[in-house]
């Protein structure tokens, strides 16, 4: 079902090697179609056009396509397809013309003051409409521009020519607001729109919600029916068992659509639910969870350090860190979430042994004895986080994330991590396949499991 | 130029509010139109059209379209577009048509073992081509199978669908050699070239440089000219100020086109240069620097903490950090290259006053008279690390990530930087817009380049 799984999943999984859900072929075949076709009557079809030289010649990744796929799944509407050009007219012209084919199509990029932002006067070519200039915008606009040459020290008439620009737009426009000196732009055509919104993420993301108050969206989203989405969270089980336990609850269909993605080392299956399905929703969990509910950890999308610090919270518990392989991954993440500081107190980053010595306390002749990457230096890792950094729970993570160091008898991806709390520890070795970044980032996400477990210790797992 | 540049760079500069290279759009587009034709007519042209229904609802980022559109452009075909669909037959047939029509299509996604994986027929379905089962490529298959399924303990007869599935190919298809079980596929017709690979990034990643060894690519590749590309890389200086030194240095066009991208705080400025505008790229170099020059940190791709570690290695000094505010990403940046343990030592992660006191000395006088986020607090961080952990060097970050915590006297984003080496130290402090993610992204990254700073000091950069 995912067509496009993280490499270390995939090449680990038997699911690429004819192992997924085997002798379920013409049946999921049959499925996916019945799911495709109820879809194709219900949803209205949007596409996507994302416009940025750099970005159709890779030199940096689109985040505003995926955001908008995701709004138009939200709302009812079917992402058809994400459309990424430059800024070559004719690329963009004949991408604009088959996204205004679509109920909505959503555009991001290209509204500058420059001549090779081309992207509202493409539109208005698209869609056969002329361009004018319209007053109330100018003055806004250019009340934003003197502002700015004021700041710069420079003549307001440099910017005059980019004013007037910015100001002009196809016949029938609405304005959707001000993005520096850039509007964002709906134009409804036959029953369908066209939302022009300005390429820099924060800036599509503040003008997005305007689009949705127009009275041309309105009468769009009138003919959706935002489907309802459940969230299920697995950890330590493999995607192609996943996918047998969905295929042996009867698979998905019937108004209800499965995803399963590997995704972050976690397996993540998405239900996308039609109005009306609910009843075979639940059925289908009621059937799918049972062999794999012990590795279930979240019903929603919070990531894993947010459950740890929570977890942490609810039972009054600090939380530091030890890592040596992972190098700061773990505590970077706990720290990416607000009020983390509540909790977590800190860690020491031991890359060197001398570190790993004298701010965690190892003894050398553990370190002598077992070497750097061994259980019983993770264990003291742990032990010295707790004590040294007053903390109730450590976990320390050791290991050889390669591409050189590894032996025959330590190999690249070879990890040890020890978690310590008030009630006891707990210990795993595990070797884990793929390069640097992602020995490292998944090192990472098993010492969070790992204090999550350690919290727990409700569930067995054999992750 | 960029029109899909990072929020803060964006929102921070004047560029997006009338102040880029004022008074210069005119002749900024028609270079823009120059430098379209010369490319229009010397590139072939190739479209990447990736698959998977995860990518286009956004549940995903796709990877594949942006490697595939650099390797064109390296190669000197022209990426025009990248188009992601899902598994929706019907759209799956039109973005492969609409591929189909470009000299070099290539296809990511979609070539599993189940019915849903639908590209390759509808490879077949686009070019009007029929398919066969490939006897040799069956044969290899069922090998991976056959082990596959004892590993499993499954029967084989499991399997036997999957296989002949993937083994059944368009007429006229040369395999690109195996990803678990699916073969990828190059097909040729009308001296174009469709490119079939898989869909995890590892493996489209294994079989690629197969598809240019093939005799259809080698021929399409005699048509091109691979363009030459410089690099520069600035940090400190606004996106506005490069771009109107490009604009005063006559700008782009002529066989060199000029990107400008703000990245990662830092500012990029790439030149694709078409064979015989060699000249021309040095001209403009030549002319493009002086005002800028004090900011360029790079004339290569390595990351800031790549350089950090060579200074390092190249005076034989050892590195270590003290992090509050980044909570671990100074380090975690260090260690994700590889050999970073030959300078890098470690790291303490003081998130809690308590962890300052115990584990970087920081006196608690100094905490209550300053507080934590303060130059006294910063300095005193990067002393207790460089003497706790034995570092020569050490730098220390102190801030106020938000979203809460802020005061009218110290406002979130406010970050406080010290290093300090054996010839004396360097500070910073600064106020960083945007969110919490960005404000210690952007902190991390200044504190790499004030390592930097401190270890050449050539420069008087006012970054």
């Amino acid at each position: 079902m995912a067509s496009n799984p993280p490499s270390e999943a995939s090449a680990a999984d038997a699911q690429r090697q004819g192992g997924r859900a085997p002798g379920t072929q013409d049946a999921e075949g049959d499925r996916d179609a019945v799911a495709h076709r109820a879809r194709g009557l219900t949803r209205p079809r949007a596409i996507v056009v994302v416009t940025g030289s750099e970005l159709v010649r890779g030199e940096r990744t689109d985040r505003n396509g995926p955001f908008l796929a995701s709004e138009a799944l939200r709302l009812g509407l079917e992402p058809a397809r994400i459309l990424i050009v430059g800024d070559n007219p004719h690329e963009l012209e004949a991408a604009l013309r088959e996204g205004a084919e679509a109920d909505a199509c959503l555009v991001s990029g290209g509204l500058g003051p420059t001549h090779d932002d081309r992207t509202v006067e493409m539109v208005a070519r698209a869609l056969g409409r002329s361009l004018h200039v319209d007053d109330g915008l100018e003055s806004q606009i250019e009340a934003v521009s003197r502002a700015a040459a004021e700041r710069l020290q420079r003549p307001y008439a440099d910017f005059q020519a980019g004013v007037t620009k910015q100001a002009t737009i196809p016949d029938g426009a609405v304005s959707l607001g001000l993005a520096g000196t850039a509007p964002g732009l709906l134009v409804e055509h036959d029953a369908k729109v066209v939302v022009v919104l300005p390429g820099p993420p924060p800036e599509l993301r503040r003008l997005w919600p305007n689009a949705l108050e127009t009275d041309a969206f309105r009468a769009l989203l009138s003919r959706t029916q935002p489907p309802g989405r459940r969230v299920l969270r697995f950890f330590g089980v493999s995607e192609s068992a996943v996918a047998r336990a969905l295929a042996e609850a009867g698979g998905d269909g019937g108004g209800v659509e499965a995803t399963i993605c590997a995704r972050d080392f976690e397996i993540h299956v998405d239900l996308v639910v039609d109005p009306g399905a609910e009843e075979r929703a639940d059925a289908l969990e009621a059937a799918l969870l049972p062999p794999i509910e012990r590795w279930l950890f979240s019903r929603d999308e919070r990531p894993i350090e947010e459950h740890v610090l929570a977890l942490l919270r609810a039972r009054g518990l600090t939380l530091a860190t030890a890592e040596s392989e992972t190098g700061g991954i773990v505590a970077a993440r706990l720290t990416s979430i607000p009020g983390a500081s509540d909790v977590f107190l800190g860690s020491v980053v031991a890359y060197a042994n001398e570190v790993k010595q004298a701010a965690l306390g190892v003894p050398a002749k553990l370190l002598e004895a077992h070497g750097a990457v061994s259980a019983e230096v993770a264990e003291a890792m742990a032990l010295g986080a707790r004590r040294r950094l007053g903390a109730d729970v450590a976990v320390a993570v050791t290991g050889i994330a390669g591409p050189g160091g590894g032996t025959a008898e330590k190999p690249v991806g070879l990890v040890h991590l020890h978690a310590e709390g008030p009630d006891g520890g707990a210990s795993r070795e595990l070797t884990f396949p793929g390069d640097r970044d992602s020995i490292r980032a998944r090192s990472a996400v098993m010492a969070l499991h790992l204090v999550r477990r350690l919290l727990t210790r409700s569930r067995d797992e054999d992750a």
